[in-house]
């Protein structure tokens, strides 16, 4: 009896590794053989625009998603609608399991950030995607895509935009489920698919669809696709994230541009103006300036604290990658940068045009786009206020819409604020069953020890699945991230694909927890 | 003998004044029917792109100057190449007095600035000239052009590149030229025309052309007719010009765009460093803070003062025009803003995308381009050394190309300052006698007192003429004031025409000096 007790331990222990290890053997080996035929549909499935503020675009995609969830056997495959007018739909499945009481829901976006093909590289087209031997910045070179006889490298790069934000969750939990389908095997929980298409505009109408399939979208935990792994490579696992919000800054001159000999010296210069109300903002050592702007924080629990600690610095290998010397403020870790302060980052800047485009004139307005990340504590009004406040205080009028000609002519300095449509942090906890749960399943497809992340300096609207339907969501990355995600040149480096169906397909497999 | 004797200063001072007023009256007779012709003929010149860096679009405008040339009567009509490759010609022609000793050349640019149709308003199209009731800020309305039964409105615009800088001052030139001839009256001075396509760029090889056929360009005075005139309306003679160089200048960031989530707050940010850097520049209150910018100014002479202050100010009208609340530095004089004092003005600024282009991400580069205006004293080459000089002080690694990895490694800041083709002010005296005659000719034509400017704010290559060919330039604008030179919405109040051209023919029916 003894030897017994003290041998069940290590059974249940073992035991279910070895299960999920066979079990991934298996799912293994029924989607290796398919590579050339899954790239060959992540292509196309990458190759339809998904611009955020194009809804046909989008619609195309949810289409061709649903196409994909029917070929893989996925039920009640299907569109779920917000009732409000220019709502993008997302997208719905679901695998009911017999008998299961548990129930696990998985997330990917389907919309992209907006493009500016002028600024991909030459020979790219970011609805055209491309193959190459590897990145560009490592000198790679354009390859056809392969033939059935040709291997395919891991290495490679698949350029285009959504490659790797986010149409990499949307492949990788299909063909997740699909492996573990044609690996004759079968889950032991019920599985939810749910793909948004408004992620990237700040998930607008998330919260209505929500509410409005309460039931349809019950489960235990949301598992979200989306976002880049470390960048060791390792696996990951994400607990929490960042809020945002995008704020649109335009200081205003005289009302038509002005010849800059003519009128220079004289006219005001909003250029000039938006220059020194941004310095005002933040210095350049990356502190914002801006009164109580790092209140409200809520600090790591020493669980976080802790794994925060054990996370190698990927600093010293992104920053040779990136080619730059030292950071916006070289006395701050990368890790502690992105998790525990909220920021004010420049998107963008534009006043006239520049170089070959610029003419010798005194502009008419400057804009700056801001990005504030916000983390545990900030709300998101309250962040906004605070830098309507700053803007108020430096001596600005500031409106939501253009002035009058009696307000330019009474006010020196003019703003137009316009904000986004922004959302709070979020963090799970690290120490619930699912969390312990999903961390086993990620562990047992890793030989590495694998990332755990409190919370990562992306955004999703992480908190409105607690708050609409009271579930912890838990995020797992799977691309690379070095993918020029939102930026031109986006890409994916191809391998991603086969070991986030692995790492997915381990966590579909995970017994009740 | 003594009431001869008296009496002839008075004749002598009586008759010039009565012969050029009845010569003005014939003059004007003479084009006052054919403003309809005029303004068809004028509209297909301005709808001929002239963008400066297009080789091809600037030869057509060549090409149909000679035509207009030829039609009336101008002979050796033909370009002026510069042999240099790539050079856009000049256009010469003349028209020799017989038994005249004395030469005015006119001189007119047909080159313009870029475009950017984007930001036109609607309905408007650069090289697609548009006629509106008034300008549109004051709300014009589009109309068709005229048929012959309809009498033109002088308040019209006319809206199109290049309307007012500078085919505006081409076709009162050989307008003025062509009233006379069709009035019946002959010139007594040798009169030639010079039509640089090279202005816009900063007349790169114009000083390689003078050099070539100095002596066909052999003058004793440069009539310059370029520019807005005084804001009242008012004639005007300007006898000097700023300098003007441009500097473009981007600092730099991460090699890619990085997820301003997952990345901000830790890469370094291009767009805040460059803001940084610009607010150290220059203050706002407009002072320029590089050490010794202000050096190196000569002051105005005592005649030179004198005209400055006799000039009322036009600070009030533009102001409420233009719609803005406070000058760059109130304390300042629009006129002693522009005329007496070197600039470091903001052309335009760009940094990744703003508003709905906008990504969340933190750019790789931020770029600025800088307009330096230039007085008498200052000299070019100095005045972008204390610009490059302050970059440096500012802890900025400089470069005129992009760094290598190695470079980007090593040095925390990075700025690429690329200086374009500039050139130093100039003045003409306004007590030389060649001054004189064309005030006494210009006032001729003006029932109200006309403005002498010791200087404009804008800019031309005045200082070649005398250099060259050590003769000196004297500048007569013809257009309005308004007219959104160099910015989009560019045009012309018609009537500025009809009055250029009798402005014009004034001083080409000036008798010797």
């Amino acid at each position: 009896m003894k030897r017994i007790s003290i041998l069940l331990p290590i059974v249940l222990l073992v035991f279910p590794l070895l299960a999920q290890d066979a079990n991934s053997q298996k799912i293994n080996a029924s989607h290796v053989n398919r590579h050339h035929a899954l790239l060959a549909e992540y292509v196309q499935f990458c190759a339809i625009p998904n611009t955020w503020n194009d809804a046909e675009q989008l619609r195309q995609n949810a289409s061709f998603i649903i196409e994909m969830m029917k070929k893989r056997g996925i039920t009640n495959a299907r569109t779920l609608e917000a009732e409000v007018p220019g709502a993008i739909p997302a997208v719905y499945g679901e695998i009911l399991t017999p008998g299961a009481t548990q129930t696990l829901i998985f997330y990917a976006h389907y919309d992209g950030q907006p493009v500016n093909p002028a600024k991909w590289a030459e020979g790219l087209s970011p609805f055209k995607p491309q193959l190459l031997t590897t990145s560009l910045d490592k000198g790679g070179q354009f390859i056809d895509f392969p033939t059935a006889n040709t291997p395919i490298n891991n290495d490679w790069r698949l350029y285009g935009r959504a490659t790797a934000d986010d149409k990499a969750g949307v492949f990788t939990i299909l063909n997740a489920y699909d492996a573990i389908r044609q690996s004759g095997l079968a889950p032991k929980l019920n599985l939810k698919f749910f793909f948004e298409g408004e992620e990237e505009k700040g998930s607008t109408n998330l919260e209505a669809i929500l509410a409005q399939h309460k039931d349809l979208l019950k489960a235990d935990a949301w598992i979200i696709v989306d976002g880049p792994m470390h960048a060791s490579g390792r696996k990951q696992i994400t607990f929490g994230v960042r809020g945002d919000v995008n704020m649109n800054l335009t200081v205003l001159g005289a009302k038509r541009p002005l010849h800059s000999g003519n009128y220079g010296n004289w006219a005001p210069n909003p250029a000039l103006k938006l220059v020194h109300l941004l310095a005002s903002m933040k210095n350049n050592r990356g502190k914002v300036l801006i009164d109580g702007f790092y209140d409200d924080v809520v600090p790591l629990s020493k669980t976080e604290r802790k794994a925060l600690a054990a996370i190698p610095d990927p600093a010293p290998i992104m920053q040779k990658d990136l080619a730059f010397a030292a950071a916006e403020n070289p006395k701050r870790s990368f890790l502690e940068s992105i998790t525990t302060i909220p920021t004010l980052n420049i998107n963008g800047i534009e006043s006239a045009n520049v170089g070959r485009l610029a003419s010798n004139i005194i502009p008419t307005m400057a804009t700056v786009t801001l990005d504030l990340r916000l983390v545990k504590g900030n709300d998101v009004q309250r962040q906004i206020q605070k830098v309507v406040d700053h803007v108020k205080k430096q001596g600005y009028y500031v409106l939501d819409h253009e002035p009058t000609d009696e307000e330019r002519m009474q006010y020196p300095n003019i703003a137009i604020i316009r904000n986004g449509v922004g959302y709070n942090a979020q963090r799970t906890s690290m120490d619930v069953p699912i969390s312990q749960a999903v961390i086993k399943a990620v562990r047992s497809t890793s030989k590495e020890e694998i990332i755990l992340m409190p919370s990562t300096g992306g955004s999703l609207p992480l908190f409105l699945f607690e708050k609409v339907l009271n579930t912890p969501p838990i995020t797992i990355p799977v691309v690379n991230y070095d993918n020029n995600q939102h930026g031109e040149n986006e890409n994916l480096r191809v391998g991603c694909l086969w070991d986030g169906i692995e790492t997915i397909a381990a966590v579909m497999m995970m017994g009740g927890f």
